[in-house]
């Protein structure tokens, strides 16, 4: 049976040695984030999702959600008391904001618990994780009316809330939604569609779902441009808050998934359901990208977490499974076997996933202070400078931290061989529930190219260059410490590849489109390499300077120098590989016609 | 719903072009491979299995296999009657010996039919592929007695047969194997243990089923020296070939498994089963290897078809679904949206995943080439070539191809955005069955060891050098066509790039076998990315020819031109990353004690 401890420890080393958190503790905005506080919240949020969330993980996946003739939803056993608890404790409300009966605590704070319960639980975290996404955009776009009406209970977690974009000829390509708002006399709009794909859209753990539905109004034009976001509850909300009669809007069937079971993915028919209007008409892609942002650095941390609980599996099945001897000699000869810890091959896989883990906790939690910042830092420029590095890093945290994700959930399913395709053993249901990371809220694909589409060029690159100066800066001062110099140096090679890729795009771009979307998920790729090295120069940075005070835990600081120097010298090096992908532009990919595609 | 159609034009191409049948078909041991023979197999069997085999495909999936509380076991609806059907054809018996009722069909011929059977039912085509292995063990050291009894109804099909190594303590390491065999007055032994992961262990399809078990004698060492091999029948057959009382071994359960839902792998109990000892005693890893390295070709072939079965729906999905405009402006404004195709990065999947299958399909059948060579050929230095680059390249094949088979299934699965993780578009099927290809028969990582420690050694390297120098001297004749000089330039490259690892493998793997054993999996894809580009060497340089003769389907041959580029652009440079990864060495490797690991 699979085992999860949250990695405590860990956390707190990053938000000290990468986030420093502790710098911004007298800033508005940081003041619910008194170390104790954070302490509470990563000890006690920890035990909380370790000891009721992760018993259901593995239950949860094998039952699966239930749909009823009557369009209600059942979820798996013990979810509902386990949310109720959830909601009880209130571990919902952590960065909701306060005049919704939020605790105001920083977005990064959040980040490090929310990573806990996703590796305890990736099905069960998507029902309060989709209502963070409506909660935002109700938030940024909601009128006040709209706000006092639903948020509170949103926050609390009373009630859950949804994000109703995908229509079954309509996923990525959001102006050929077909979903129609009728305005109706009364102020409020009849909508009327079908969504699929629609994460929580029906279930049982709240009595009220409140959905957030792209639709068109009447002659809105056919393209994003034309599209509008409306507010639907489940059930009509009267004016003193008491729930009223059923909504038009029911669960039409639930999807059969290859993965997260214990989440309900269903097919939502909207049947002339009561709507409002949320933001201004045919505004509502801005809206969307408001839920969307939050949305796909949620998902970036999907992949982190459940590579997180894969790979501590795997390190316990290395500890106790005997098989072979050591290629040094039996380094336990009283045993009939050595245990696989002395296999070189698989301490590869556990060293690549634990350099690959830990430096995405470090990016996910800095990027969670980016957000923070980005609203509440008291410096315009601070502001501006961190608005433009999590814009720059979320498809690179979305796309890179699930391709991760995933990589090492697979590697650590490897390690317990054929164990490891067995369903109790745990470690197959990790590889299938990472793998919708990356597919949702925008394919990797996609991702890839509205960080080289939109991204880069944005502000005549203000964004990218930026974050050049920001790892040159530090790899410069880096260099000095002999402890780093080496790291150091090879991150600047590869950021000098980074460099070099991204000015091709700009050479080449504009006489050809294809050529740098070609390049685009190399070049992603490419700059997560860039972008997790930063964090590990930090970590390395951090560690040798405790390590040289006497402070800390003397292994566990070993073990980050040594994990920085395997991330050097078995990661840092695709660097240069995927700038010659880039470099082989466009020609042989897209030479082909469709009929050459036959063999 | 998921379509399949057989390769026939490409598997035509290979023969020709890389394999160059032809110049065997005068040969003894390929006289039953004349062309007609051949097309034959290629067009009807590729029939059968797209008309028979591929409809049940995803509903075996979905319903499994049920043990009943007897121990028998039910395989899902239609595999029965689809298995006597495969039976009364005759497509079970293409490449067995004449002897015992085969074809007698060389290897090679046999691979490609493999291919498409794969392709349509991996779980169907394990039944009789374990069967395979089971047969290759009993012409090889059984006694004539034995193999008269069984062969003839094992090579036809009318029984089944099972390889049963594994036991719950034991996977890789064989000397912890503890089932036991005690021997009998009357010549036989009685068989007692437990063996687990037992593909078609038991089932409903054929009357008997043949287990090969390896077990250990009274007194036999703690080690793999210790181990026999001894045939097991399920039901007893008599002198005069009738079957007589069921034997003492039965399935205990059926695993839940992450795929492969068809095929039913068995925990089975030997309880003082009746056995006799196939070879000498004490002589059961010599026997075990044999079936090994038939039943490891096999999986690199599941990597590659379930590759190109997901690879065709991917594309036929690309020219289906309408999402988004051509960068370089709308392909056709006349549709709400251009397909998928018109995306670089849709193409990049698709020809990543073209020039790896294609590539992997020539290595594959040129490695069954290989086999055939390696007992046919007339000549003792081309019986000994045969043998050293097949010996040499099995752990790649295996390894590269079930690797490369789980990202194209991957990659074809991210083609359909979120339709690919829905069970009924078939795709995440494809996923969790290409996965198990990695794991069993030796993990990769066993692969990888078997490739740097025993493989690379032998006989003073040359097997290794003998490889070398035929790509040193394949890229060498190709810089003089300047259709394929460039390739060839790119591909001795990351020959060079090899051959540099294999120095530093030798430079620094007597001090250190670590150093060897971290670098081995890189090693292994390293030399992948060579051998597969040495296939494509030939492909490019046969279609070049082909079209300077206006011989041959233009468009056919002009898309191999562009998939080896793309193959050179995209895939060959990962080898400079890859021999730079080895050179890392096994310090920051093997430096973490195992409680650092924690994090």
């Amino acid at each position: 049976m699979p085992q999860y401890t949250p990695p405590v420890r860990d956390t707190r080393f990053v938000l000290d040695a990468v986030v420093g958190l502790d710098r911004y503790t007298n800033s508005a905005g940081f003041s619910a984030a008194t170390p104790d506080t954070v302490d509470a919240v990563l000890e006690e949020g920890g035990r909380f999702v370790a000891e009721v969330l992760f018993p259901l993980n593995l239950s949860g996946d094998q039952q699966g959600c239930t749909r009823h003739a009557d369009g209600s939803v059942t979820t798996p056993e013990g979810f509902k008391q386990a949310y109720a608890q959830f909601v009880e404790s209130g571990w919902g409300t952590l960065s909701a904001p306060e005049a919704f009966g939020g605790q105001g605590m920083p977005h990064v704070v959040s980040t490090a618990f929310q990573e806990y319960m996703i590796s305890a639980n990736m099905a069960f975290a998507m029902y309060p994780g989709l209502a963070h996404g409506a909660i935002a955009a109700l938030v940024a776009k909601g009128s006040p009316e709209q706000q006092a009406k639903y948020l509170p209970k949103m926050v609390s977690g009373e009630w859950g809330g949804t994000m109703n974009l995908t229509e079954p000829q309509c996923g990525t390509d959001l102006g050929l939604i077909k979903t129609k708002a009728e305005p109706q006399a009364d102020g409020s709009y009849s909508i009327t569609g079908t969504k699929i794909f629609i994460s929580a859209g029906e279930h049982d753990l709240t009595d009220n779902i409140i959905h957030l539905v792209l639709a068109k109004t009447p002659g809105a034009p056919d393209s994003s441009k034309g599209i509008s976001l409306f507010v639907v509850p489940k059930v009509m909300v009267n004016d003193d808050g008491s729930l009223g009669k059923r909504n038009a809007v029911q669960c039409g069937s639930i999807e059969h998934k290859m993965g997260i079971h214990g989440n309900a993915t269903c097919v939502m028919n909207y049947d002339g359901a009561k709507g409002w209007l949320v933001g201004e008409e045919m505004k509502g892609l801005a809206a969307m990208f408001i839920m969307m942002n939050a949305a796909r650095l949620g998902v970036g941390l999907q992949g982190l977490a459940l590579g997180e609980t894969a790979f501590q599996n795997a390190v316990q099945y290395a500890k106790d499974r005997r098989q072979g001897r050591a290629l040094t000699g039996p380094a336990e000869p009283g045993e009939k076997a050595d245990t696989l810890f002395v296999h070189p091959d698989v301490r590869r896989m556990l060293m690549d996933a634990k350099a690959k883990i830990e430096g995405l906790r470090a990016l996910c939690l800095w990027g969670g202070l980016q957000v923070d910042l980005e609203h509440k830092a008291e410096d315009d420029a601070e502001r501006q400078m961190a608005a433009d590095l999590i814009g720059l890093l979320t498809p690179v945290i979305k796309g890179v931290g699930t391709d991760w994700g995933y990589e090492v959930a697979t590697q650590a399913q490897q390690v317990y061989g054929g164990h490891g395709y067995i369903v109790e053993w745990g470690m197959e249901q990790y590889v299938r529930d990472a793998r919708i990371a990356q597919i949702y809220e925008g394919t990797n694909g996609v991702q890839a190219m509205d960080l080289v589409g939109r991204k880069l060029a944005q502000n005549g690159g203000r964004a990218v260059q930026a974050f050049f100066k920001l790892v040159a800066q530090e790899c410069a001062a880096a260099k000095a410490n002999d402890k780093t110099a080496d790291f150091a140096g090879r991150l600047e090679k590869a950021l000098g590849e980074l460099q070099a890729a991204t000015m091709w795009f700009m050479a080449n771009g504009m006489q050809n489109p294809n050529a740098v979307g070609a390049g685009a998920y190399s070049y992603m790729t490419l700059m997560g390499l860039v972008s997790v090295g930063l964090m590990w120069l930090r970590m390395a940075d951090a560690a040798a300077r405790m390590l040289a005070a006497g402070e800390g835990d003397a292994k566990f600081l070993e073990a980050k120098l040594v994990t920085a120097r395997f991330y050097a010298e078995r990661i840092l090096p695709d660097a240069g590989a995927l700038r010659r992908k880039i470099e082989g532009g466009a020609d042989a990919v897209m030479a082909l016609e469709p009929e050459m595609f036959a063999a």
